[in-house]
């Protein structure tokens, strides 16, 4: 692969690390009783939040062919669902471990695969449609995901006292 | 240059420029009076956001070295203080101007340069720093900023009813 191309993908999973980084330590630094809050009036508290990005990012693991995900219990409740006060949760230490772990096995896989991986598709296109669009490939599930978890960062952020 | 190395360049580009497109598309949807609204309680003002993004895009410009900016006038009030309801307002149509004319300035020089120009240092790095630390580039730039508004873009969700 040349160097430039490299140096470029390097930059976008640079970008990746740093949101994962700071949403991290966001919701590290928030309470369990400040999670348990809307992040603004009526809208999702962050303790949906945290088990939509969880699941968000379990999901990239088999849509970035990294294996099979762990967590599809999510996928109903913070997934499919908005936010519903009157339902019970899981517990806030299961759910901040599960998106701890998958931020981890994510890291794990995006440091050891090689660069010229990054332009395969991915597994949401079939090879026929990958063909005709070349873009489709792991990167662009990167970018995406990057500004997907930069949105939801900024609203946390009124969790903050 | 290497066309995987285009390809991986013109789908940041492409991420940039869906963010930009949505966040237009909600300023627009936004009435001046949802504008004036706190996107949280004791939080910035739709009208701040509006008036802060107008002026990052606008540093943009030098920054990217696509030429002079154009709205220096705004930094007092939008990027070195915070948002403050008891001083008077720019008008929000020509904020929304602003907001408009930025992106559409980026976009007709981000369209127009070479796929290698954006391996180029930005004008915040100086040739000395950029020999050890290549990444720090145009493309660096375009994608912070695409977080930036990203983040934007998740909290001025709160002003839709």
């Amino acid at each position: 692969m040349h160097p430039q191309t490299t140096l470029v993908i390097q930059q976008a999973i640079s970008a990746w690390s740093a949101q994962i980084k700071r949403t991290e330590q966001l919701f590290s630094a928030l309470s369990d009783e400040q999670l348990m809050q809307e992040v603004s009036p009526g809208r999702n508290r962050g303790i949906y939040l945290l088990g939509h990005l969880a699941a968000v990012h379990d999901l990239m693991l088999p849509l970035l062919g990294f294996g099979a995900r762990h967590y599809a219990q999510l996928d109903e409740q913070f997934l499919s669902n908005p936010d519903d006060a009157s339902k019970p949760m899981p517990a806030l230490d299961v759910l901040r471990e599960y998106w701890t772990a998958s931020n981890a096995r994510l890291a794990d896989h995006i440091n050891q695969l090689p660069a010229e991986a990054w332009l395969d598709r991915h597994t949401a296109v079939s090879p026929e449609d990958f063909e005709k669009e070349p873009h489709r490939n792991r990167l662009n599930v990167l970018l995406s995901r990057t500004n997907h978890v930069s949105s939801h960062h900024g609203q946390l952020l009124f969790l903050k006292k």
